[in-house]
């Protein structure tokens, strides 16, 4: 058994570090907020009052945090990781954030000896509980293989995507899939309703053929049924979107599908539905179409 | 068994009469291509010379037709059949077109006593062959029962979706879906692909979660291999995301989406691409990154 | 002066058939809406109770429609002027209306050796009550120097820009552009306001450079003070930004923003808003962003 | 006159120093390319090797800067000035960034009793060589009244526009709605084209009415004309969109039109075209309809 440092002891991180403990690793936990990490306490994560602590001596440092900015916090900017890491640690990113950013991470990191997985996660709190996320890694072989056993504590299905920032790809790349055929099913259930045609009949058709989907199967009934309470939060998705349009920028792709999707979960945001399972976009269609009521 | 009037001999709607006749129909078939009729006769289609000699005593009078102002001609324009339809006589038209004029031309008919029903197919050119297209029949459900063994000559999934027009609605429904998640996945294997990341393995992790869809399972292959050959043609695609745009503004309903979609396979068709099967999206993507050659 | 059938007397063709009666002319008036010529007898308009009396002798055939069916009716369809027409009448299309439509009755006016311009308008009811249109005329030269007196008792402004057909399409050019630029408008407005900076100001400094337009001088006030009242009709534009989507399809010229703005308008429209005036679209921005009380 | 320091002098800011110091201020220079500020002593410009030496006693410390990151590096990264200012020292930020990091940046110094004001231009490197540019400040009116005769000196219409940020805001805006109306034009352009009308005379009949804009006046011959060259930089334009979409995204407010023309002129660069003129979007179209030869 390993010994672990985790960083970022949110909704997600806890049941990640919680799970990692379970499985009999010594895990050392951190979180900006006080008192967090000593909440844990008894659940067997020894707190750290600080970044220092938490990753002092641990074979790998594990990181759960909302955004690049606070990744980059931890690991280079003033302050951060960067200095006191040593070659034998492995630092494992799980937040989703930007690939390109991870990529100058990881460059800083391997400079001085170190090596980086970028390892994003999806599941959401449930599959984080249940230690059954699916989690896309990205980097080095041999980082990825002494890696393994501690993911395999937090995910049913582990991945190597290849190298270092394509676990953020493959993961925005699938978010912004869930995103358009999400657009594609409101489209379609706005259509039908409008034309007099039964929507539920509508999706038992189309699940019949060649404009099934994944999100038409499970998300289908809430949207069939108006419900726009639990799921993939909203923003969160915003801010998953948000990285995959930087990304295409960034690389020169133009996504227009992408960026019309954005705009209408936007527009979702600006409802007040930011908590709100994605499946809610279906609101948005509501909107347009003067059947919000 | 019944006595048929076919008329549309076309690629599809050759193989759908080949099948009725096979199934112990008497089909008389017209097509406005003179000598169509005629070279299956020896096939057991009996010609009819003209409309009024095909539908003449016929139970049924399908139609498989390219589209709206096809089917108006047969049916409403002057010299069409209106006038020579009788009320024991079940309109089936099987082709794609405007669920509006659907209406417009059953309301026609049913002043003469005549009933109606819509019924588009998918499957393509082999679904018809082999008689096994999804038929989506709008209509009255004594109709639809009477025209059930005749339609399940032709087909495998026979469903009654509801009221006259409904059959093209959700033919309309799936079509729009189809373009869109195709969007979707060619958006995500162009992001991969200018990031780094290998296409093959985001489709295999995409498609082990929620962005999963159909078009990813089946045409995803083709688009990673680059191959825009055989398929559903873009041309006819195009042909359904026109009819679904009008459609969506004759009920006033925003389809961003779908027009935007829309606006690529126009790309598409502009390069020359009408005859290449509808996954060649990819190469409008293709051609947005300057990747084309 | 010239004898003049008019065929169409709604809002703008009354104004217009009065210009050309107040110039001299000897006006016979048709409308499809009974006691709507005789009405107008007052004013000097001859009334005539079908087409073929409004054509009857006339020199000029002007028509002033809704749209290309109605055009079509009363040209081509059994029971329009087709058959009656003689080489010396020239027929002047005043409607808005497809394109590809026009061209085709204009070739069959051809076959029977009559002449047709196509001549679309701008300008609205206050242009057409003040003679003060702009007219965009597509046609041959010799019918269009013809033709030209008589446009002018009706327009201040009146341009041959071309063949047949040339009319209706500069008119969609004008109309899409119209709309593209209101939606820019209509972002930059938006933003401003979310973004804390006072509209006015924003508008006052992008009237001074390269983002000026005529909406923006013309339109900006009332946008800047939520009237979304008079103009020309959403309605109005929404009919003809199905006539540029249609032959921007037919044409097969991707117009991606056409079509966004297209379904920004269907949004109005669904909120009821079809006789407000098309600066209205700042409302659709105002509801996307919660803005709308 | 002023002491005033000059930071960044790439192709624009080298034109505004030299005109700072024609106008007669003590302008201390200094750019992160060693040499450069060398290379401008001749011309009046007092070197500076770094930052502090720049900053050192100027009443004014002037930013013209590529993006944010660099504007951030100068003031507030560990560093930076933010420790060496004075409250009697004004910053006077003229680059194109982010209006959120620069009240952020504003908020900082503040703290510290500098005031900063935001001075983006526009006007491109003629109006700079000139002194006619377009300066929109955002800022407290004490600060902008004693910047203002600074300012004069580089340009000849300098507007107060609120708080500090406002000035990045409204160009954003300025520059989204340039974008959308060349966007306007390509299309109508690009639709008389394919449609047989001669572009010149749309675009002649477009100027005369509703659907005039500064881009169809000016930039109008260069797309007629194919002339994809001089002009605002597209891959400034997209430096400006991206951080347009940004605040958009921030100040959470949809705006699809941004998006979609963003996507577009991504295409643009993706093709190479990041140097040409921000006109040549016209080639995107003409891409779109495979008439790119």
């Amino acid at each position: 058994m390993a010994r672990i440092g985790f960083i970022g002891l949110g909704v997600m991180g806890r049941e990640m570090a919680l799970n990692l403990a379970k499985a009999g690793h010594a895990v050392v936990g951190h979180d900006v907020v006080p008192g967090v990490a000593e909440g844990l306490a008894a659940q067997g994560i020894t707190p750290a009052h600080d970044l220092a602590a938490a990753a002092e001596g641990a074979e790998f440092v594990i990181l759960m945090l909302p955004d690049t900015p606070q990744v980059e916090e931890v690991l280079t900017a003033p302050g951060g990781l960067l200095g006191r890491l040593r070659p034998e640690q492995l630092v494992i990113d799980m937040s989703t954030i930007s690939p390109v950013a991870t990529r100058k991470m990881a460059e800083a990191l391997a400079a001085r000896g170190v090596a980086m997985l970028d390892a994003p996660v999806s599941g959401g709190v449930t599959g984080a509980r249940d230690a059954k996320l699916s989690i896309m890694v990205g980097g080095e072989e041999a980082a990825f293989a002494r890696a393994r056993p501690v993911l395999e504590a937090m995910g049913s299905k582990v991945v190597h995507v290849g190298a270092i920032g394509n676990g953020q790809t493959v993961k925005l790349c699938n978010q912004l899939v869930c995103a358009i055929n999400i657009q594609a099913m409101c489209e379609a259930i706005a259509l039908a309703r409008a034309s007099g045609l039964d929507p539920a009949v509508a999706r038992e058709v189309l699940m019949g053929g060649s404009a099934n989907s994944w999100m038409l199967e499970n998300l289908g009934p809430k949207v069939l049924e108006k419900d726009a309470g639990a799921g993939f939060r909203i923003d969160l998705k915003l801010k998953d979107l948000r990285l995959a349009n930087d990304l295409a920028f960034q690389q020169g792709v133009p996504l227009p599908g992408t960026a019309l999707v954005t705009s209408l979960y936007l527009e979702a945001r600006a409802h007040g539905e930011g908590s709100n399972g994605n499946q809610a976009l279906f609101r948005v269609y509501d909107r347009m179409t003067a059947q919000e009521r």
